[in-house]
């Protein structure tokens, strides 16, 4: 391995002694620093523009140090996670990314990914988004465990490179969520499709209610309206901006949901096969839960992967587009550092067709 | 009071030695017919058309008897509840109202109510619906407090007995239920929108994510999602028929939420006031929730009633329209039958308005 390759060591430095920062020290940037330290026993330093929060997150056991700026936090940093309002991440990404070492990885956890990408041409930066988060906001509401279990998105850009995408990778992993790589652009559709247009819905179902009700004061509110409604209105500067941030994919999606609406209609106006119909969408809903629950115990998949930029990305992209979470993940590189060998954790079930995936990507 | 008078009498057989009969035994019919037993001390008569259903309710101690048919189990019974699915509601009401004495109440429990209340002529009808049920069905997972705090409304049609209505009235709380009277057309209007409009929707949404997904295999349901589609695809025969009986106030609704939807899109294109239409919509909200929610002690409203026909409905509809819920309601004769007094229970935070109300009906 040369200094100066662009895929850089393959050692990985993350665990006890790893220093991790994070720029925006609320729910979500302290809940990631909490696990830092707790479970990782990572060093974590820490940077939030409004006055003493800082000093209230180290005050909470939630990070090591208060740094004054975000360049003072990230300096001597293995991983930092930018977690700023929607409307703030880029310039805060690109001060991380002017002040942290050249082979640090830097992350967000903003909700839209596609635009950001794009705009964020650096190589140390991976797109993240945690699907986790809470009705309350704050780091006093941080929890160490808030990402138990949660799919934690990674948007590796084409020919990112494999070692930082693997520390970012162990890092999310070392927090407790499952990362699952995906292309950005995907990521916005589906974000799209299973939060952003849901929460539009919402809104769009209580107006209707509220107008069905007029001024009648009669209780109509049951469990399923009440399940159905609870985003409405969620947070609202935080929303707006949200469908501000993804409003392309948004739009696409709420376009798609009205001509289904007229065909439902149609199918209920003429009250032909409107049971079929109900039955379909059940089993979809079903598929839809499934996807990525698959459990089990683990198997080992090794290759050895030629040391050039993107090859892991692409590999746990094409894994996580055929629904195999990888659960863990290590490189080793090769003595002459010409290649690594990269070991993957797959649920049994999923064993051999995570092999013939590993050979099609890198034959 | 004098025989054939429409009005009856103003004595009220609800309570210990009280005869009810419940035309269908599964989920429904059989928790009421558990908590008519347990908490009214009622004697309950039951038939269902499944083979040894009757028995088998016998059995789980839901009936005191099991009838051979449907004319049996009414012929000497105080109060009818008709808990059959929705396709066969009108028939089984019919064979009730056949063989029911002439001074009993017959009810149902169907999820529509106009059509029904257009449909059955006979004065001993007074249509209701209780907001509850669970997933499962089967009298094998009837409770007696299937009903506990639940709204259950009851749709009296014009002139409607008021004996046969706070004997209905009484029964319904009795169960632990919270009666609602609300007029038939306005209850269908309520139900598309706030049940059978979200139950539509969840099956779009499901459909526009599943296309988003395509044929990759990433988990992308969150918490919102689950939630906002809980009901897609619910129990496909009982939701065609729901769909099918109240098919014109649930096109209305859909029609009306494809408009709004269309101006949300508008909005969202747009980018201009995105976060106040957030935070209406979780104002709007709050508001639906808190409607019928209001608690504390209460008062009684008592007033000198007219015997005519359909003043207590009218002023059972006047106080819920008013969101004024009628916690407890009692009736007695004057000496010389050609009046009554009336005693509502109604929280003291709404006495005073119960009293303008009740004299405005009155008046």
């Amino acid at each position: 391995m040369t200094a100066g390759d662009d895929e850089g060591s393959f050692e990985s430095p993350v665990g006890p002694g790893a220093r991790i920062a994070v720029l925006g020290v609320g729910l979500i940037g302290g809940s990631v620093a909490l696990a830092a330290r707790e479970r990782l026993g990572a060093r974590v330093s820490g940077w939030d523009p409004v006055p003493h929060a800082p000093e209230v997150a180290v005050a909470r056991a939630a990070l090591d140090e208060a740094a004054p700026d975000a360049a003072s936090a990230v300096r001597e940093a293995d991983a930092v996670v930018v977690a700023a309002p929607v409307g703030a991440v880029h310039d805060v990404l690109t001060a991380a990314l002017a002040a942290v070492p050249e082979d640090a990885v830097v992350t967000d956890v903003a909700s839209t990914k596609g635009s950001l990408v794009a705009a964020v041409g650096d190589r140390r930066y991976i797109g993240g988004h945690p699907l986790a988060g809470a009705e309350v906001a704050g780091v006093e509401h941080a929890r160490a465990d808030l990402f138990d279990g949660a799919t934690w998105y990674l948007t590796p850009r084409e020919g990112a490179s494999g070692i930082l995408f693997e520390r970012l990778h162990r890092v999310v992993a070392g927090l407790g969520a499952v990362p699952s790589a995906i292309r950005p652009e995907v990521h916005d559709r589906l974000m799209a499709a299973f939060s952003h247009l849901p929460h539009v819905v919402a809104n769009a179902l209580v107006a209707q209610a509220a107008d069905a009700l007029g001024d009648e004061a009669i209780p109509a509110t049951g469990p399923s309206f009440r399940d159905m409604t609870r985003v409405a209105g969620a947070n609202p500067p935080l929303w707006a901006s949200i469908y501000g941030a993804n409003r392309e994919a948004l739009l696409t999606s709420l376009d798609g949901l009205i001509e289904r609406l007229g065909t439902a209609r149609d199918l209920l106006a003429a009250g032909d096969g409107v049971e079929s119909w109900q039955a379909d969408s059940g089993r979809r809903r079903r598929a839809l839960l499934d996807v990525g629950l698959t459990g089990g115990a683990l198997s080992e998949v090794r290759a050895v992967v030629p040391n050039r930029p993107g090859v892991i990305a692409d590999l746990a992209l094409t894994l996580s587009r055929a629904g195999i979470n990888i659960h863990d993940m290590s490189l080793s590189p090769s003595p002459d550092g010409r290649s690594g060998e990269v070991a993957l954790w797959v649920a049994d079930v999923h064993a051999d067709r995570a092999r013939e995936l590993v050979e099609e990507v890198l034959g």
